[in-house]
């Protein structure tokens, strides 16, 4: 059993292992980051870190055998690297999670084999193999890479005017997906906790909008019927289920408003906390944070009751700038990831602000 | 001026340097903690520490000089060492701040010449002077060294029974003050936080109940007049603004209430964060950690909007054996310090219950 005292280990050193680490001492927990790169922003708030690749099998032995539970901050963990710790320590998602979020085909197979909608999809390894799936799917489509795909990296639209040839050739000519377009009026997500004895807890369906294919602002309530957002929580229970699920899961949607009539289709799942669930650090009783640290313990999961109508915007590149005003402002909440430069695109913070909840 | 990514240093390894140091991560700041015991808690949230004894000048400049501003988490850091670090940085609260909140005689001193109502007082320093103060003060009253007193140690208390030669041996014949006994109702305290600019702001006053010397519960609202707690709030600017201070401040007042009057008797201040002021994390808009790293970086002051009716319960010992019913319970926000051993009197940690206010 894992008690106060005991040691979470993290593999991944950016904000999100950050403020899981934090999330971690709260609660009394040592924690141990892995990363490979020395400038990571989680090491300072960390008890103990080892800076190694991915791929050091000594290391990742070593890191395993010192923590009593591991858990990551990002779904392209090798599988290598997940088996390896698996084999030395409890590993918090599974790997199943892993496997099935890290590959856009096997993902969308999966979560259509539970009966939950996706956009139509179909593998796409030829050119000849993408203009048969273009034939079925039609256009407009979106190719994107099956793996490491973030932010829009890996994708390349299909309109009416689009040279397939070309398009393959932009993918790079990798082991692609064609997904369809859904005409959706608004992304949300869902940000849920699960643990191992079966307990789930979703925080509130939250909408967001994204700049540059980047999460720009995030708002709680979604502004949902009550029942799409039931049916929302449902998908995100039945994909937890499915997969033995232990932590936090992410599933974004797509809503899609037809004749006045809402319906949901699921984009993609990340097995981790989750930018869209940044709001819940001071807009709801509990944190995404603990709430992760709390189902990888086995721990009861915290009270997800929002404390208002709640705005989470991130700070990209020199948002980051006007810290000093965000902090003037009365109610707003300033994260700041520790990150010394401010390239362009790199997430450097965030701020969330509470409101009274509208009657 | 300080900035995000500047470094914030710490002196002090306990629970209330590891709250400063996570309030201070959250706002991009490193943070680097010098403490003398190898098992400091605050050691495992900080990017930086240095073991070493608060004596060893050389460490303390090395300190002094890694950093951009030095902040501390207990009143009694010997002067000499405020003066090292002084010279080689900045510190907040001041050298005066320190000075005056150390010994009882001079704090009670500077606090009536402010014009501020306090317990009858005399200094001690020989068996005869004893036997004057209380010829003059009367009794029931409480002989306390003047300096190193905490938590009800160094006190004695007289009654019309007590032997003064006794309670003179009892207190190690030690530089002390007599302090007339004030019929209290209730124990309250403000936290403030002000900076070097001048900016003020206050916590909502909140209600003390101790058990055995130790804070055991607080409760906001304090449940005194609106005039009464105004004229805290004006208590704590003006001993504030006396000592040029700038950080977190807490002031603990006796509200003594006669003939349905509600008055307030200074009994002592701490210069630095306070437990009193736990409350503030979860149970106001900004915590009274950053309100400290905001105060003494010389950032605007945070909104001080309290979330409900809040009641903080420390966890002493072994009441922090409890945690996963606590973990269990809706609404409650448990904080744990990362200390290894539960002595009997050991502030293991705290939990923060937030309800609605009631109407």
């Amino acid at each position: 059993m894992i008690r106060p005292g005991c040691t979470l280990g993290i593999l991944g050193g950016g904000q999100l292992g950050r403020m899981i680490a934090m999330a971690a001492a709260q609660l009394g927990l040592r924690t141990h980051i892995y990363a490979p790169d020395e400038n990571s922003p989680a090491f300072e708030v960390a008890t103990e870190f080892t800076i190694a690749a991915y791929e050091d099998e000594a290391n990742l032995v070593r890191f395993a055998k010192a923590v009593d539970v591991v858990t990551y901050e990002f779904e392209n963990v090798p599988s290598e690297t997940a088996a390896t710790l698996s084999a030395h320590a409890l590993l918090a998602p599974n790997a199943q999670a892993l496997a099935v979020s890290q590959d856009r085909f096997l993902e969308k197979s999966f979560i259509a084999g539970l009966g939950i909608a996706v956009a139509p999809f179909a593998p796409v390894s030829t050119e000849a193999e993408l203009a048969e799936a273009l034939e079925r799917i039609g256009r407009p489509a979106v190719l994107k890479t099956r793996r490491f795909g973030y932010d829009g990296k890996g994708q390349v639209k299909i309109t009416p005017e689009t040279d397939p040839a070309a398009a393959w050739e932009e993918i790079g000519r990798a082991a692609s997906i064609l997904e369809g377009f859904v005409p959706f009026e608004r992304e949300v997500s869902v940000v849920a906790a699960r643990t191992a004895a079966g307990a789930f807890a979703a925080f509130d369906l939250c909408a967001n909008e994204h700049r540059y294919h980047i999460l720009d602002t995030t708002r709680v309530p979604a502004g949902v019927s009550p029942e799409t957002e039931e049916q929302a929580f449902r998908i995100a229970r039945s994909i937890a289920e499915a997969l033995d699920y232990v932590g936090v899961i992410a599933v974004e949607l797509f809503l899609v408003t037809e004749d006045g009539t809402e319906r949901l289709v699921v984009n993609e799942i990340a097995p981790r906390v989750h930018n869209s669930g940044h709001w819940t650090l001071g807009g709801a009783t509990t944190s995404q944070f603990e709430q992760h640290v709390r189902a990888v313990c086995g721990w009861p999961l915290g009270d997800t009751a929002r404390l208002g109508r709640v705005e989470m915007k991130n700070l990209i590149g020199h948002d980051a700038d006007a810290w000093e005003e965000i902090l003037a402002e009365p109610g707003a909440h300033l994260h700041l990831y520790g990150k010394t430069e401010a390239r362009a695109g790199r997430k450097m913070g965030h701020v969330t602000r509470v409101f009274p909840e509208a009657s």
